[in-house]
């Protein structure tokens, strides 16, 4: 008997419904590559999803290797103006039902870096009109005491969002504080369920997490089709490899997640259209790592020693930025890039949070 | 100032505890991976896990290519094994205790594959003494009433595992129909806080899915090392595609997904160690697409008509089983490969959940 063969064409067709196969030939149309995106309850505000103008206005930098123009994203631009569309929604909340989105931090320690992101966190809130409530917890604290804390702003009506800043000290254990978030709060989008939603074809999660949400959207903004490309994450951390490897395969890129096991990750990294690092490796992402033209979003934050610098140290992302921008044709600087868009979705997730619980759109 | 270099060395030997490093060097020593592997809930039976010689007795085709031999999984006489050893123990738990563990089935509609599984499953049960109750329902059915069977299921303490039989008629709500099953008895593994718990690092599934899980007991009873190879996961199915490529990355496999949207795909098949493909397109993976001494394992099983058989039609695999057999070391065989496992891991997590349960070790 003669085989059964079926390209992977007719697959295709077969497979995929006429609308979206429609869109899949719009290749390099910003629009229908963004109407194409599946939707995310996370990334549902038209007002931050619409296409905008604003990446042509940031610094980029000319070069002439290959003819190419890379495009240094500025992460603080684009936040701000996300910040700004929500300020304006906050304020139209408040107009209308006299309430506005309350979001909880819970800081365990007294971990410098965490401070200041905890810190950076409530700036951001008080600037767009968003309550915000810390409670500190001593290092030695129990467990116990981190979820009563939680507790109690599972249950306070005022509050939208909870976020329990990690790394926790190590006697903590994560899991049992993480999963005592309920999951109409968790706007980390660190709960089973949700990272189970989010990996679900077909379901939703109530949110996503700020940081792989941040690479999504700058990707978006700048052009960068992602259906059918080929994407490397390196990393596969809770927080940011794995959902961002889960969000990339969502918007039907071909993913592969690089680790410490992997085998030659630079000959593999060198092949990908887009490479999202989330090592915590500085400099690990050589210039040879990286494709002619490929899209680098660069998510490393590692404190290094720097005598230069004011505190004595920098942060350090995981591409070798001065090799990695003769290449790539779009970048992402450290600071400056994912870090503020890290603190803009959050922002975005309470807002998301408030609306559903509010029924207010 | 000069650049701060850590390389994926020193990284690893940062990040990765001695016990690890350690057994990372035993090259293809097989207890060495085995006792390595990432510990599963559900995958803990250790008369199940220890390594076994009997894929030394499976049929081989020997060939003259590359002067390599192939070996062609025979699944079938792999879950008998497992199969007889799940009896003892449910032998030894009816002695201990009096009780045996249980599995509901609940099949929505006519679906003559559907049945066809069904009765696998049960007659599987009765063989090795496991109790099994099966609830039909007409295609027109009320999602109601499948989440009304559910329920009665969640509350029967003589129930250990529940499986609504997929796919459901289409109006049926897949999504509210399998968050009805309760976590503790989720032996399809497919609630979204079992695959979420699948994903998260750290974090431990009460249950896998059977097939992918199949799939990884069939590697590593082959004694295909699974870390830092390179695995390639065709299709992105909730059942298969997806969980597969979680449990692969839970083995510290370099894993890449492909789909519908993928370009060449069958370039980036033929560099991967580990193909696992389960697209359901039949002979979609031609013998050009394989490694040479790659693993091969087929979940597609695609019914095409076939007048030469009983039932007028046969069950065609993924792979271009002549082409692959050639280049392959390892293959599974459709049908007689996976199909059998699944059914085989199917027990097991019932085991899994009834001793869980029961308190019985």
């Amino acid at each position: 008997m003669g085989l059964v063969t079926v390209t992977w064409t007719n697959y295709l067709k077969k497979r995929i419904p006429l609308r979206i196969r429609f869109l899949h030939t719009l290749k390099g149309n910003q629009i229908g590559q963004i109407l194409m995106s599946p939707p995310l309850a996370s990334l549902d505000l038209p007002d931050i999803w619409s296409p905008i103008s604003s990446c042509r206005s940031i610094p980029a930098i000319h070069k002439s290797f290959n003819e190419q123009t890379t495009v240094v994203l500025d992460g603080k631009l684009i936040s701000m103006e996300i910040r700004s569309k929500i300020a304006a929604k906050v304020r139209q909340m408040k107009k209308g039902l006299g309430k506005v989105p309350g979001l909880a931090v819970i800081l365990v320690g007294q971990r410098r870096d965490s401070q200041t992101y905890v810190r950076n966190k409530i700036m951001a809130c008080e600037e767009v009109g968003i309550k915000s409530l810390v409670t500190e917890l001593p290092t030695d604290c129990a467990v116990t005491d981190v979820q009563n804390a939680i507790m109690r702003f599972n249950k306070d009506p005022s509050i939208h969002g909870i976020l329990v800043q990690l790394p926790l000290p190590q006697h903590l254990d994560e899991e049992k504080v993480l999963d005592a978030v309920c999951l109409e709060k968790d706007v980390d989008g660190f709960h089973p369920l949700n990272m189970g939603n989010l990996a679900i074809r077909g379901r939703e999660p109530l949110f996503t997490p700020c940081t792989p949400k941040g690479c999504i959207e700058l990707l978006i903004r700048s052009g960068v089709e992602i259906m059918g490309k080929k994407a490397v994450v390196i990393g596969t951390s809770n927080i940011v490899g794995l959902p961002a490897s889960l969000l990339l395969q969502r918007h039907h890129a071909t993913v592969t997640v690089i680790h410490a096991f992997t085998q030659n990750p630079e000959q593999i990294t060198s092949e990908a259209d887009i490479v999202v690092s989330a090592a915590g490796v500085p400099n690990l992402v050589r210039g040879n790592w990286i494709k002619p033209g490929a899209a680098v979003i660069d998510v490393g934050t590692t404190p290094v020693e720097d005598p230069g610098c004011e505190d004595g140290y920098r942060l350090a992302g995981d591409v070798c930025y001065e090799e990695a921008v003769k290449v790539a044709s779009i970048i992402t600087p450290v600071p400056g890039g994912v870090g503020p868009m890290t603190v803009a979705m959050l922002l975005c997730n309470t807002l998301d949070s408030a609306k559903r619980m509010l029924n207010f759109s």
